[in-house]
Order: structure tokens, then C-alpha cells, then sequence
């Protein structure tokens, strides 16, 4: 990398104070780490090169403090090219037919000329080996199509973690030039409420099946859908599709309306005949339309922005509290306290600040 | 007061450290405030006095730094006599009748040889000036029984605040021998999450009215009845609440099963007619024993112990941090950069705590 270039690419991150002081900080992390250099990487990411996106990403997914820096400055080269995509989740229980509608549904964007990055926010996929991406023969056409984009799930963390960490990949993938961003989460947590925070669409995947089709749906998750598809409506089943939508038509009726003035879709698909995949589009493509008019588009998005700060800082503020050790100690004491019933949560919470 | 009996009080207190050093600020306190007397107060609220009670409930509702230490040491007394008793949520919306319904439900539970105290959590209440419960005229006949006591929402105070103090409240409650809690909220907003997270039993008042008898009530509200009753089926509407209860039992199938193995019982009542109301209490009743049996009564008590100690902590460590005006002001400017889009949320958070 020539110095001029270095220079000028910092010189665009307006958040970084005290430059002078911080590039030998960087220019030392960089000397330890060769293959991680982010004038390269970022031109990679700009002119679409997969792999510079992926070495991206893994700076972004470290946990190691002294990555921090490096992925909070690729990310901000990245910022002023974010933002021009459909960001849309993807939820639904094991069993639902989630690659297969990820496949079919990627590539028919692909065929109206986007670019589809998948991602997924799966905190339980380390421990229980069974990462819902890990395998991208799930999505073997999808993943040999020059513009698509699949991503696992970062491999460890929190929920909070992981979720922040598929959002600043959301933003990398934009910079990237993919403009369809699929996040997929497994339907059964607290991964939706995050996922739902990051997109702009939240999409539920169900199976027909009268009555019982909602078992292991977690409760609360029927609501968050945007647009709510009933897939394998084949092998004869297109009946039991039809109905069942209607049912959930029905019970969705009993919630107040969408205050954004959007009516939730309810529509029967095939992923794996890729019927109704088509019209799953333009129902995407109608409520941007929707939301861009109303105003909630822009609006939303600065709104899990601001989330997103502030849930940060809350947490960080908790664990820088937390980190020393004294306080770590006088908590574990008024935590005891409080659970075997000698003194009142909110008088122990004032003594730990006291 | 005693020296002695002072003593005894305040070495009854197990969370009270460096009580020699605590005394003479608490006498110093109670010197300046000659009303509020934690000793007689105890007392007081041990042998049923309301006065005592109120008296009581106002220290723990105070916003004054001076009177926590006073509000404590009140709940610490309190403590071991806490417990014995139902808590109940009760929600819907303004108009569904659920004053006259805590009117009929609180005087049977009173015939039935309990003590009702009926609480609320409105933080809205004090800037709307309609307050839930502050015209007892509403519930004429239980505000004059001796066995119930009724009490409004704290006027101030965001929801965290006015929740926090309604949980304190209830034991104070029960230490003056009240085992029938009635909490009440208005249904339409945040509150009923904190309320569900300090009572045993949450039960949600509906409307007959097919189709649309839930406008009004939010999202996910009525997955967390667990007891729902369609009031006002009286004057000619009985059959309509009939309907209306078969269309929720319908709705509620599409929902996952109850982990604790919980049917929630749906049932039309006339709170105005006193029908049903009864039916109701059997139903609170079979709930308690449900949960006893299968240990989750105790569990769940706990489980939300820790969840107001660790909500308040949380609260507390940051609102400890912000104090402090060097970091409120580099929080300001940070989530400003968030807000006009020059800075990635994670990015701002650490630069925050760095």
C-alpha cells in the first residue's frame, strides 16, 4: 500500500480522533498481522471480491480485543457505502424447508439482476454443532452463483455478540454490492427479536397443517412477520396450504392493525417446486414500496441504529463495571442474598451502588 | 420508641452492614421526619394498620435520595413476613370493565375469607391526569370493605421506577396480611412485561365482539394470559361471549403448548351481574395448585427475584456511569455521529467506553 493512500483512506474516518497517535497502533497490529490490511481489504470489498469480504467479516466476528480497531475501521470506510439494499429475516422451525426457500428465493433475485448475500444469527449453532449454514451443499445452487454471497453463523458469543456481528456484516455486504441481504435465524429464541431489529422485512416461514402448524413457533414470533409464506404447498398438500393460510389470516386478524398501515401477506409457496416464490418478491417489493412512501423505511432504519447504540453501551457500560473485581465480588454477595430471600432485589441492587 | 426494641428492629436487618455506623443516620433521619417512624410504622403494618400501610408505601414510592435508606430498612422488615399470598395481574382496555370487575372479583375473594389489596402500575397515569385507580369511587363497595386496601399507581417515575415500586409495594402488602394481590394495568402498553414478571397469575380482560374484540390490546399481550375472560356477557351478549371465547381457545391453538403444561381456561363472565366471577376464582385456585405441584410457584418467585435485582442493577450501574458529566457528554456527541449516519453503532459504543 502506497502512504498516500493510507493517509487519505483514514483521513475518511470522521470518528477517528487523535489520528496521528493511532496510526502506529495500526501500523503495528498490521506489521504483526500480515494478511490482515485494510487499504486492500477495503478496495477488495469495494470492487466485490469475495475473499477480501470474507477476511473482513472474520475481523469483524473476532473476539480478540486487539482486532477491535482494525474492524471498527474497516467498518467505518465501509459506512457511506451501506444502506442501498433490502435487508429481510428469515424465520421458521427446523424442518420448515428454510434452505430450500433460501436457495429458490436467492435466485430469483439473482435472476432480476441483484446480488444476494445469506447470513445467519444462530448463537446455539457452536455448541450444538449443528450450524444452521455450516453445510453449503443445503444451498448448492445458491452457493456456486458468482452473485450470492453465504456466510455462517459467527461461530461463538452472546446473542448480543453474535447479533451485533451479523449487523456490521449486513453493512460489509452492502459495501460489497450486495443488495438483497438474507438473514436466517432458527425460530425457536431470542434471535428473532435481534434479526428483526437489523431488516427491514421479517419474513415467517410455516408448514400447513391445520390447527398445529405453529408448534414450535416460540410465542411472540407470529407477530414480528412481515410477510408470512406457508411452504411445501405440493405433493398434493396445496389444499391443506390454502387452508391453513386462511387460518392464519384469521388469527392474525385478532391483533390490532399494523400501526405502518401494512396488511401481513399470508401466501402459500413451494420452495421446493418454486411455486409463489415469485410472488413472495413483489409482496417484498410492495411493502418497500409501503414502507418508502410512508416514511418508515428511512425512519426504522435510524431507529435500530439508535437501538443498537444504545444497547451496546449498556452492555459495555455493564462489563467495564463488572470488570473490576471488586464489584464483581460485592454483586455475587447481593445476588446470594437475594436469592435465598434476606433482602429485597431493589435495596440489594442500591447497596452494590452504594 | 425503645432503645431497646430499636436495637432489635435494626439487628433483625441481614443486609444492613456497619449497622453502628447506619444507626445514627437513620436516627438523624427520623429526628428531621418525625412522621415517618420505621418502627412504629413495622408495627403498624404487622397489626393491619392502613395508615401504617400507606405510610409505608409512600417512602417506598418517594423519588428523594434521603428516603431510600428509610424505604430499605421498611422492606427488610417486612421481608420474612412476605409471601403468603396470590398475586395477581389483571389487564385490558379502558372500557372493558375492569374496575367493576376488581370490585366483584376482590369482594368474593373477601367472602372467601381473604384480604385483598388492589395495586396499579400506569406510569402514563400522573402526565394524563386519568389515573387508574385514583377515583375510588369506581370500586365504592371494596374501597369501604376492611378487608381490602387500594391503592393508586405511584404518580411518578418512568415505568422501570413505578414497577420496581409497585413490587416493593406488594410486600409491604402482604407483611400487613393482605394474601390476594390484584395489580392492575391499562393494556396497551409496556407495562404489562413488568407486571407479569411480579405476579403469579396473569389474567386478561376481553371483549365479546367477533374478529376484532382484541383492537386496542398490543401485540403479544394475549399470549401472556393465563386466564382469559370475555367480560360484559350480560344484557343479550351471552352468546356473543361465547363465540368470542371459542374464537380465542381457536386462536390461542395456534400458539406453541404451555412448557409448565398450563390449558389457559377461557371464560365469558358478567362482572357487572357477578357471573362467572367465581368460576374465575376456582380457576386461580387450580392454577396455584398446578404450579405448586409441578415446583414452579417458588421457581418462577425466584426467578423474577433475580430478574429485578439484575434489571436494576443494570439500571442503576448505568445511570451511575451517566452521572458523571464528561461521560454524558461524549455520549451525546457519539450518538449523534450514530444518528446522522458517520459512525457504525458498535463503533460509537466503543469508542464510548474506550
Amino acid at each position: 500500500m502506497s502512504t498516500s493512500k493510507k493517509k487519505s483512506a483514514l483521513s475518511e474516518v470522521p470518528g477517528v480522533e487523535g489520528q496521528s497517535s493511532l496510526n502506529p497502533n495500526l501500523s503495528k497490529l498490521r506489521r504483526q498481522k500480515a494478511v490482515v490490511n485494510n487499504d486492500q481489504l477495503f478496495d477488495g470489498i469495494r470492487n466485490g471480491d469475495r475473499t477480501s469480504l470474507s477476511r473482513a467479516i472474520t475481523l469483524v466476528e473476532s473476539t480478540r480485543p486487539e482486532d477491535f480497531m482494525l474492524a471498527d475501521d474497516i467498518v467505518q470506510r465501509c459506512l457511506p457505502h451501506t444502506g442501498n439494499s433490502i435487508r429481510i429475516g428469515i424465520t421458521g422451525v427446523p424442518g420448515v424447508g428454510k434452505s430450500t426457500f433460501i436457495e429458490s428465493f436467492g435466485l430469483q433475485w439473482i435472476e432480476r439482476n441483484h446480488k444476494v448475500a445469506v447470513l445467519a444469527v444462530d448463537p446455539s449453532s457452536a455448541k450444538t454443532g449443528g450450524s444452521i449454514l455450516g453445510d453449503k451443499t443445503r444451498m448448492n445452487a445458491l452457493s456456486q452463483n458468482v452473485s450470492a454471497f453465504i456466510r455462517p453463523s459467527p461461530s461463538a458469543g452472546s446473542l448480543g455478540g453474535v447479533a451485533r456481528k451479523t449487523r456490521e456484516t449486513i453493512m460489509l455486504c452492502e459495501a460489497a454490492g450486495y443488495d438483497v441481504i438474507l438473514v436466517e435465524t432458527v425460530g425457536v429464541g431470542q434471535s428473532e427479536i435481534a434479526v428483526k431489529r437489523m431488516v427491514d422485512l421479517f419474513a415467517l416461514l410455516l408448514l400447513p397443517g391445520a390447527g398445529d402448524e405453529l408448534q414450535g413457533i416460540k410465542r411472540g414470533i407470529m407477530e414480528m412477520g412481515d410477510l408470512i409464506l406457508l411452504n411445501k404447498a405440493d405433493g398434493g398438500q396445496e389444499r391443506k396450504a390454502e387452508l391453513a393460510s386462511a387460518e392464519v389470516r384469521r388469527a392474525l386478524k385478532l391483533y390490532p392493525e399494523d400501526p405502518r398501515g401494512w396488511t401481513v401477506p399470508v401466501k402459500p409457496i413451494s420452495a421446493i417446486e418454486n411455486t409463489g416464490i415469485s410472488d413472495a418478491i413483489e409482496e417484498v417489493e410492495k411493502y418497500q414500496r409501503h414502507m418508502q412512501i410512508k416514511g418508515y423505511w428511512d425512519q426504522t432504519r435510524k431507529d435500530q441504529s439508535m437501538w443498537w447504540f444504545d444497547d451496546t453501551v449498556g452492555e459495555l457500560i455493564y462489563a467495564h463495571w463488572m470488570s473490576e473485581a471488586s464489584n464483581q465480588k460485592k454483586y455475587e454477595d447481593l445476588k446470594a442474598a437475594v436469592e435465598n430471600g434476606t433482602m429485597s432485589p431493589l435495596m440489594a441492587a442500591r447497596k452494590l451502588l452504594s
